[in-house]
């Protein structure tokens, strides 16, 4: 722990320490536009906050979904969106203690203060103040923003982090120091989808040597989630997914059975039946549709079994079970982050993939450098990218 | 444990043992009609079944809804009800070395083989032969009936146990040998209501001290699972019902709170989170309305409340719940029975009881003879009795 006052701490920031840096953002103007890269102004950072470079970063669907505009309540232009990246620390504000100038971070979108009452509870990782919020667009501290144009026009924040820029201001709950002897490039998968998947499978599935998993959905969360059942052992991994393309990477993470629904006469939870004896210990949704979630919650083993809800649900469609269903034992529960308190854990899952307990070398797909963000996502709108790494 | 052979056990088996017992029984003989007092035959126990002298034995909503034939499928006439009991051993079938004659025992009607997957893990208290089964009428054994009218013809079995009866058969993994110092009278709750509160509050939501709990109709299950978490010391109890007579009995088993939902102008789960900052820990579905459950769900804190669903839901509504409520911390899972694993925990149950740390003082309203079974039905039925024990 670093016991230093904020005097010693200073002394060691950088010679942009306090002063506003102009650098590259890709921004978002308005719904469903192309990003634009523009030269913007970035704060220093206030009390509690870090302000970073960044070094590489990625796009996830919540990114997505936030550029198309799908929730309007959501919107809030000029924005900059990311949440997955890996950068170094180029100063902290006020009362930051647990990081300094030069740090490697990784940006958590559900933060983790540490003090509040979920903080100090073991059964959330739902900070008060810094979990995960869609409808934020501006910093706690003092609902302003840190990002500006050249014109002073504010630019807003996204997910409590904003990584499509060369630097950026987040509250140090969102910030992550992780060991500086970690491959930086494949520590930003730790921002998103790779912990929300191992996550899953070991906080909360708790999956044991011998265990069956399913996952439905073989994007980056459910191969992360198929990584982690790997890791700890599980003996039968079925994977799940309409596109058959993704079975190919879902064998490199230790897949063991592959089911295209559009390949069978019968629902699917059946033929998991039938390859498990009864069904799987644990399945993991990250489709986010009601029907799948049904098939997987009935894919589950009566008695024990256990299905995790990761994927985002966007229709109204209420839950497809009846309450007497939960009477066979058969669990579900849903999960922002696999649980994982970011701040705690993520140190420790870096330290995992440095051993090779995890491997993430199937997750990157594509690198581009990050003038060329759009590409980049519309690879992932096509479906041909997992991740596609973008170089700052 | 009892290591003694067969014929040791055997030797001391009754006069009446491996003979036919004519008795006294309450048949029901079609949807929704009086029970009538017969004269019936009880066969012997067969291999791992054990023949019960029934001393006392009361009326729980799931004998109600036998009795009207709510479900079709769930028909059998003519039949013996009743599982909530207490009583004594008269003989034990080839097999049984955990029983012999003269044991205090309650029935169970969701049984523990001890042997089988199920029983053997420590997720589930559904047994794979002996689990509670509505559409079961038949000894597992042959497939037949132990009782018969005197003309010879069957009369079927129910849940497992058929209580109603001066004698009975069950699987020997139905029966649960107590202490012979128990007060047998009210131990005869363990075999339903109280069992399954108390198992709902310490098994599954663990009450701790200081904890903040929800009760969603005060039945004699809703009370069961106040009196459990009373007896773990939650600092806050409570009790939600629509019939303010049932506020009374809540007092004495702890309820801190009631809520009647008539007297709110606003939804309960509201004024719930007013009364507790933010929600309760844990909340206990009692109620079997889809509704209710909602309100239940919505009543407990975000980030670790755990909703108890034990109402049977008799409407083909489904969870009330949109998929996305559930990434906000808040949990619902089902039970039966408590999850007890009946032979393995009501004896440490009904220790508790004797030690005064649980309280069954409360839930016994009526007693009446054998005889007024249909009188006791009707006190049910009104809402007047919470439970009517009969002496056989």
């Amino acid at each position: 722990m670093n016991t230093s006052s904020h005097e010693d701490v200073n002394s060691t920031q950088s010679d942009t320490a306090g002063k506003v840096i102009s650098c590259k953002a890709a921004v978002l103007r308005g719904p469903g536009q192309p990003l634009v890269m523009e030269e913007i102004q970035v704060d220093p950072p206030q009390k509690m906050e870090v302000r970073i470079k960044i070094l590489y970063t990625s796009i996830c669907h919540t990114d997505l979904s936030a550029w198309n505009g799908e929730n309007e309540a959501q919107r809030a232009f000029p924005r900059i969106l990311g949440h997955e990246a890996a950068g170094i620390v180029e100063s902290v504000g006020e009362g930051v203690v647990d990081m300094r100038k030069g740090d490697h971070v990784v940006p958590i979108f559900n933060g983790e203060c540490g003090h509040c009452a979920y903080c100090k509870s073991d059964k959330t990782n739902l900070c008060e103040k810094f979990r995960v919020n869609p409808f934020k667009s501006v910093m706690v501290n003092d609902g302003g923003t840190r990002f500006s144009t050249k014109d002073g026009e504010p630019i807003f924040h996204f997910l409590n982090c904003s990584t499509f820029s060369e630097y950026t201001v987040l509250d140090s709950a969102c910030v992550v120091n992780i060991d500086p002897n970690a491959p930086l490039n494949k520590m930003s998968l730790l921002s998103c989808c790779v912990s929300s998947g191992l996550g899953a499978a070991w906080n909360i599935a708790n999956v044991q040597a011998g265990s069956s998993v399913a996952i439905f959905g073989l994007g980056a969360v459910g191969l992360a989630a198929a990584e982690g059942a790997r890791a700890r052992g599980a003996s039968k991994i079925i994977g799940v997914d309409i596109n058959s393309e993704k079975f190919i990477k879902g064998r490199a993470v230790g897949i063991t059975d592959f089911l295209n629904p559009k390949d069978l006469q019968n629902p699917v939870h059946e033929k998991i039946r039938e390859l498990t004896g009864g069904g799987v210990d644990y399945s993991f949704e990250c489709a986010g549709n009601a029907d799948v979630l049904r098939e997987a919650f009935l894919g589950t083993h009566d008695g024990w079994g256990l299905t995790v809800l990761l994927g985002i649900h966007p229709s109204p469609r209420m839950l497809p079970l009846h309450p007497m269903e939960l009477f066979d034992g058969r669990k579900i529960v849903g999960t922002i982050f696999g649980d994982c308190k970011g701040k705690t854990q993520l140190p420790h899952f870096a330290k995992q993939c440095m051993r090779g307990v995890v491997n993430l070398d199937e997750f990157i797909t594509h690198e581009l450098p990050f003038e060329k963000i759009n590409e980049a996502f519309q690879l992932l709108i096509d479906g041909k990218s997992l991740r596609c790494l973008l170089h700052l």
